[in-house]
């Protein structure tokens, strides 16, 4: 099976320094990987003057002449950008070049971008993001974390309808746990807004096993596949872990870094300090999955180097190879022509 | 000063097996503090008979024929327990007999007993639930983590002004720097609330320095002195820190606890680990106040040990010794007669 994939070449932080590196070794380790590099070929192709004849037609070079700023407003990268490295990346995917685009381009004009050249499902009002989160279990995967404030329970239900179809699709599990967030287990607690999610998730064909707490992404008392929420929730959640796991590395390094006593402890268990921070390496889970658009898209953080972005480039392999989009397609479909007739 | 504390002995998982050696901890080390224990005098005297000589009238014994369950319902509770501990307890603040109430009894019971009892302050719609979390920079003071759920922009700017006193009172900061918990930094992020809530922080006397994002709790770019936030997300975002920080407790467990060779790492390491440990130790932070009411009443996790409930009364203390519920009365009854003056 063929496998294409467009890389932003030069979205993120790093730009080439680290999309080209990652390119190349999803290319080395994945001989069926065609990857497409978009930017600018005066800066890509003398970058890759070894690798082009190696990697032959697996490795390809597409030329786009601008660049969209991290920090660029997404209606200004959507109408002064029309040849950016994302734009063009997306445009691949459209045209049926490329199975699946990765950017670690600005989250806002990657996200209106994709919405425009790919356009939506019909059926979905909102595209959401995924990610996959560590747990004491395994992983989580969570919804929406891309920042649709405001959400009815209808919105909720779809990234939910969503969601499932990629938990099911590359996990392989068949009727994934999908839990609710919300501020207690009991019936009675919540907002409006996931109550009436609730009674939806209740009467669907999913496998709802009822409202999670915060906890429950990481080390709850019960593993949960799926966790679904508005993407405010989602977003300052997230945020909230990578601030407590920030916290506790930093003063961990402190105490290992106080004194040459210390100093020396650090040396002895730092091959336990190395196999616990590989356990729980965000850069192993870097990857959100755009959810909703005719096409896969798949950000990367900003601030990816090499091994974090070729995590996103190999979960973008995994969803193509797992026909991600395709089964969301049918499922979303059916799903609501099914809700339409009731 | 006198400064006189009423304990419900009975409540949290483990009753008096907690809140009796807690509380003669406190007496030991404040020799100006006198504690009411509020419970069954048959289970509370036996446990006292060596003490009670040496406090005096420092510790009372207050008999309390009933006990609030931790799963009762705050309607249930309010309607049958009325000689509860957690009931009696609060009953000495309103009569004056004791400056503040320590419980580590059922939040929902405790908030209904309390609001019920105490009475709100004029101008304050909902009581809120402030607590403080370690940050890199010290610590963040955060509200509302009691489950105020779809609140408005009215209820936000409560919060904050009452937060805002607090924060003065106890960490002695003339003036706190406030944010607004939001999804991003920019102005046009957030839902209608957080807009909302933002446009009344700016018009106000608060030092408000903006919107800050959920990792700004723990480790922000800059130092916040008090987050706000409805209770949805607080509690959402409180107990995925919590989720966060058992995973990455359990998974440097697992690592140090893997094999001979990390055990002895486990051991050279122990100093370093258990500093590390007391630093972020989540007892030291226990101990949450509600705001809103016509006297002060602290809540406890409901697991608390003695140390962590030891550091419940401790805050308590405090918050007696700095007046805390006196200025947030002044502050809300200027503040809103400004308002609707205005």
């Amino acid at each position: 099976m063929s496998l294409t994939i467009s890389i932003d070449a030069m979205g993120g932080d790093f730009g080439v320094d680290v999309t080209v590196p990652a390119s190349l070794v999803c290319l080395r380790e994945n001989p069926a990987l065609t990857l497409i590099l978009v930017g600018d070929e005066t800066i890509l192709n003398p970058l890759l003057t070894q690798d082009l004849p190696i990697y032959g037609e697996r490795l390809v070079v597409q030329h786009a002449s601008q660049t969209v700023d991290m920090d660029e407003s997404p209606s200004k990268a959507l109408k002064n950008k029309k040849d950016s490295s994302m734009r063009v990346a997306i445009n691949l995917v459209r045209d049926g070049r490329a199975d699946a685009c990765v950017s670690a381009g600005n989250t806002g004009a990657l996200m209106a971008t994709a919405r425009f050249v790919l356009k939506m499902l019909n059926g979905i009002d909102r595209p959401a993001i995924i990610s996959t989160l560590p747990s004491i279990y395994g992983h989580t995967h969570m919804l929406d974390l891309g920042g649709n404030v405001d959400c009815t329970a209808e919105h909720l239900f779809q990234f939910a309808v969503m969601g499932n179809e990629l938990v099911k699709a590359i996990d392989g599990i068949e009727n994934p746990r999908v839990g609710l967030l919300n501020i207690g287990e009991e019936e009675v607690k919540g907002n409006e807004q996931v109550k009436a999610t609730a009674k939806l998730l209740e009467n669907s064909y999913l496998n709802y096993i009822g409202y999670v707490e915060g906890n429950s992404i990481n080390a709850g008392n019960i593993k949960v596949d799926l966790i679904v929420c508005d993407g405010f929730v989602g977003n300052v959640s997230l945020k909230s872990i990578e601030g407590a796991a920030k916290m506790i590395a930093t003063t961990l390094k402190e105490a290992f870094s106080k004194n040459w006593l210390t100093q020396f402890a650090a040396i002895v268990a730092y091959p336990v300090l190395k196999s616990f921070k590989n356990r729980i390496d965000p850069r192993l889970y870097n990857g959100a999955s755009f959810l909703g658009l005719r096409g896969l898209v798949i950000k990367s953080h900003g601030g990816a180097d090499v091994l974090a972005f070729k995590t996103a480039i190999k979960l973008a392999e995994v969803e193509v190879q797992h026909n991600v989009i395709q089964k969301i397609t049918e499922q979303v479909e059916a799903t609501l022509a099914q809700r339409v007739a009731s």
